[in-house]
């Protein structure tokens, strides 16, 4: 099937487990892509251009943004974050399909830019649980676990704008589950128009 | 999961070999079953009521179109062919997925009733391997091959109708697909309000 690929986007509340699932994902699947994010902050420690981050200078960030040439950016302690519109674009024409981890107001951007957009909500199995893992961590103060909670809670009312919800329970459940939207996925009508176009055109 | 039960849809042209797919999934996974249809004709050979078809008198039939107990009916050889809207609503409310194997213009109109279903195409690898599978049966004329042909052309026409595509090559792959499709459906976020609200509604 020469298909084009699916830009993917997941988002979940700080302390779901998303990275660990997305990792996971990437490892099972060759066809999938971590969606790699521009900066203009400073790598730190192994950070690998194009493997962790883009690492840019302010005024490359700014030409992109003025080019259009992100389909999503942020500013956060004096540094940009972005997504460039090009790696998924490369990604996708390949037919690879590429996992965008974002925000949840940034996602509903996306999706306006991108409306084939799979757009994937990780939940955690419970809001004790999540405070359990966020405490488990073991990194930071009572005041910055609550103020993570209430995060948690105004992020989960974008819920309805994401087309599925999967529950991070067991991770390589959690795994299976998104494996399966993008297989189906795949199999939509309009995913498949050479298919069928080719199919009803050749006839007898 | 207390999650209530789809109805999945399945067309395709004569000789694709629906029966074989949808005997082959009712077969892996037991939550998913076939959905009976009521007809007047006379049962055959060992069919069973209930198993096969629910057998009728046209007395009752009528009684069930009148008092609008079928989400779709026919009439075919002096016969009518219908599918009773209780068994699926019984069905599905248990949690249990119910599979109907319907003409496309019969899709059509049961989608309008049930607008949540979910509908899927199956298809044949090519024209020519249809061709072949309608010929090797060895139970057709070639005027009567030659009129399933035709039909099958004009109904790949609906295709965009249904929201997913299968082709039936190898039918384990084929069954396979429809069970990621399945799995997927099971995690949109409409048919997971109740998850989504219990964890959004308990808080901390």
């Amino acid at each position: 099937m020469s298909q084009l690929g699916m830009l993917i986007i997941v988002s979940a509340p700080s302390g779901t487990g998303k990275n660990a699932v997305i990792r996971e994902l990437t490892k099972k699947d060759s066809n999938i892509f971590y969606s790699v994010s521009a900066t203009t902050r400073n790598p730190r420690n192994k950070e690998e251009n194009g493997v962790n981050y883009f690492f840019l200078s302010r005024e490359k960030f700014e030409n992109m943004i003025i080019n259009k040439q992100l389909i999503e950016w942020d500013e956060y302690v004096n540094n940009y974050y972005g997504t460039p519109k090009k790696f998924i674009e490369d990604m996708t024409k390949k037919g690879n399909d590429v996992i965008l981890e974002i925000t949840v107001e940034g996602a509903v951007n996306v999706k306006e830019i991108w409306p084939e957009a799979v757009m994937i909500f990780l939940l955690p199995p419970s809001m004790e649980e999540l405070r359990n893992r966020i405490t488990n961590r073991n990194t930071e103060c009572i005041e910055s676990i609550n103020k993570r909670m209430i995060s948690a809670e105004s992020e989960l009312k974008y819920v309805n704008d994401y087309e599925y919800v999967v529950i991070n329970d067991d991770l390589a459940y959690a795994v299976n589950q998104i494996e399966e939207i993008i297989h189906a996925e795949r199999l939509k009508t309009i995913r498949n128009k050479n298919i069928v176009n080719k199919l009803v055109r050749r006839k007898k």
